[in-house]
C-alpha cells in the first residue's frame, strides 16, 4: 500500500500526477512497445480537451488535416477552435501524402492503427511516406489518435506510429474512456521530447484537469495489473460477441445479399448490403424497424459519389438475444 | 439514498449531470440570491477549461479585457488561446468604463465581488456603468469570475452582478476548487438564456470534462447540506486566522510602520510597509528570511509608476506558530 497523505487534496502539475505518468509509461512499454519518459506524457480530462491543448501548442495558424470519412467530432473540435481544418479523402491505404501536399496540411490528425469507421489499418509503407511528409518541413506534425487499438482480435498488435519516428514528429494520444468507461474522463498525449519542453514553457501554467483522486486511483489500477486484466477480459468478451454476430450473419438467409469487412479490430465492422436502395432509404427503414445503425456515408465530410450501401455495425452493447432480433428484422426488410 | 445505477458509468451531457446542475442552481438561489435554471449551467473541469470554452462561444475575434493588477494566469489563458487580451488599469472603484471604450473591449473578464489581489469590491454605481457599457453593443459581454466570494467576513454578502442583469449580458462563473479542495476540478458557468441556447448549438457536441462519479458525489454533498456546513466552518476557521494575523500585527512593534487594507473578504489582505526600500528589495529580504510573499506590484501587467510598498499576505495556510515566527522575522527586517 502506498500512502498518498495530503496529495489527494493538492492539485497535480499541468501534466498530471507523476505516479500516473510513470504507470502509463510502463503500460505503453509493456503493451505497445513504446518507450517513452513520463515527462513526455500530459494527462487531461478527455481527448477533446487535449485536442484543444494541442492546438495551443502547435499553433492557431496551422492547417489541420483529418480523415474523410472520419469522426465528425474531431472536425467540429477544430472548427470550434477557430483553426483551418481540411478533410482528406482516404484511398485504400489510408491518408494519401499527395493529398496532404495539395491541401497544404501542417498537422495530420489520424488513427493509423484502426481507422473509424472503416477499420482500415495504415500499412507500414504508407506510414513511412507520411512520416517523410511531416519531416520535410519544420512545424509539420502527426497526431496519432490511437483511441481503440486495444481491441484487436486477429494477428499481432500493431505498434504505434510513434515507434517509427526518430525525428520527434509524432504525437501519440490515447484514452481510458474506451478501455474503462466513458464516464472516466482521462486521456493522455505522449509528446516528442522537444515538444514536451515547449509544452512546459508555453502551457505549463495550466492546471491538470483531472481530479487527483482519479489520477491516483488509476495509477494504482494500472500498477497492480488490473488494467491489463480488464483489457484481456474485455477483448475476450468482445471477441465472443463479434464471432456471434459474424456467425449469425453467415448462417442467415441474408448471407448472399451481404458482405462483411474490417472485422478484425475495434468494436464495429462494416456490413455491405447488395441492394439498389439509397443509404438514406436503408437507414430510415432500419430505424422504423427499431434498429439504430448509421451508414458509412454519414461519416463523410463531402458525400461520396456513389452510395456506399454500407452500414457501420457497432456491436459493443449487443448480446445473443439482441443479435437474433436484429437479424430477423434485417431479413424482413431485405429479403 | 438515491440509486444511480449505471449512470456512474455513462458520460453526462456537455453541461454536466442534471442532478448536479439542479443542486448548483439551488445553492445559488439560497446563498447568492441568484435565480437561474439548471439549463443555464455548464459544469467543467476547472475555470481555465471553461475560459477556453467561453472563447469558443463568444468568439476568437473578440477583444478580451482583464484587470490590471490581476491574476496573470487569466491573461495567459487568453494569450495562449490566441485572442486579443488587453489589461485595464483599475481606478479606486474597479474597472473604469471609459478605459474599456478606449481599449475597444468586447468581453470584460473581472471579479466585481472580490478583486484579486487588491480585495476591492466594485460598488453598485460602477456595476451599473459597466452593464451599460456592455449593453450598448451586440456581442459585448461580462464574465463575472466569482472565485472566492464565499469568504466574506464583514457586512452582508454581495449579490453577484448577474442578478442586476436583465439583458442577458453577464456570464457568472465560480469554482469548487476554492471552497472544497484544489484537487477537485469542478467549476461552472451560468449563461444568460440566449447564450445557453447558443452554447448547446455550437458546443453541445463536447463531452463534459468532469467524471460522472465526481459529479454525482458533489451533487449529493450539496443536496445533503454538507457544502453549506463546510463553507460555514471554513469561514469561521479563516476568520479566526485572519483575526489572529491582524491582532498580532496591531500589537507588534511594526504597528507604526505598516497599514493593513482589504481584509474583509477573501483569504488574503494587503500589508503596506512605510519604507524607502523598493518592492523587489523587500521581497528578496523576506525570501532570505524564509517568508514567501509577493508584492502587489508583481500582479501588474504594466508596472505601476511608483513602488507600491505593499505585500499580498495570503493567510489560508497559516496558524498561530507560523504567524508568530513570520512576525519576528518581519520585525528583524524592518525595525
Amino acid at each position: 500500500m502506498l500512502d498518498f497523505g495530503n496529495e489527494l487534496l493538492l492539485p497535480t502539475s499541468y501534466g498530471g500526477a507523476k505516479i500516473l505518468r510513470e504507470a502509463i509509461a510502463d503500460y505503453l512499454a509493456d503493451s505497445k512497445q513504446l518507450s517513452v519518459s513520463p515527462d513526455q506524457i500530459v494527462v487531461g480530462a478527455g481527448t477533446e480537451y487535449l485536442y484543444g491543448m494541442l492546438i495551443r501548442l502547435l499553433g492557431y495558424n496551422k492547417v489541420y488535416g483529418v480523415e474523410d470519412p472520419g469522426y465528425h467530432k474531431i472536425r467540429r473540435v477544430y472548427h470550434s477552435s477557430h483553426v483551418i481544418c481540411r478533410s482528406i479523402r482516404l484511398d485504400k491505404d489510408g491518408v494519401p501524402p499527395q493529398e496532404l501536399e495539395a491541401a497544404n496540411i501542417d498537422i495530420l490528425h489520424f488513427s493509423p492503427s484502426h481507422h473509424f469507421p472503416t477499420g482500415m489499418v495504415t500499412p507500414v509503407s504508407r506510414r513511412l511516406q507520411l512520416l517523410d511528409y511531416v519531416t520535410q518541413q519544420k512545424g509539420r506534425y502527426i497526431i496519432e489518435d490511437d483511441y481503440d487499438s486495444e481491441f484487436r482480435f486477429v494477428g499481432k498488435p500493431i505498434p504505434p506510429m510513434q515507434s517509427l519516428d526518430s525525428q520527434g514528429k509524432v504525437i501519440y494520444m490515447n484514452t481510458f474512456s474506451k478501455t474503462l468507461a466513458p464516464s472516466i474522463r482521462i486521456s493522455y498525449i505522449v509528446l516528442p521530447p522537444e515538444l514536451a519542453t515547449e509544452y512546459q514553457e508555453k502551457l505549463g501554467f495550466y492546471s491538470c484537469t483531472v481530479p487527483s483522486f482519479e489520477q491516483y486511483t488509476l495509477a494504482r489500477f494500472i500498477n497492480q495489473g488490473y488494467l491489463e486484466r480488464h483489457i484481456y477480459r474485455m477483448r475476450k468478451h468482445y471477441r465472443e460477441i463479434r464471432n456471434l454476430c459474424l456467425d449469425s450473419l453467415k448462417n442467415s438467409k441474408l448471407q448472399k445479399y451481404i458482405s462483411v469487412s474490417e472485422e478484425d479490430a475495434g468494436l464495429h465492422f462494416l456490413l455491405r448490403i447488395h441492394t439498389q436502395k439509397s443509404d438514406a432509404e436503408i437507414c430510415s427503414q432500419l430505424k422504423r424497424a427499431g434498429i439504430r445503425v448509421s451508414a458509412l456515408s454519414e461519416y463523410y465530410a463531402t458525400p461520396p459519389e456513389e452510395p456506399t450501401h454500407t452500414l457501420v455495425i457497432n456491436y459493443s452493447g449487443a448480446d445473443e438475444k439482441s443479435i437474433h432480433t436484429a437479424l430477423e428484422r434485417l431479413e424482413r426488410i431485405f429479403l
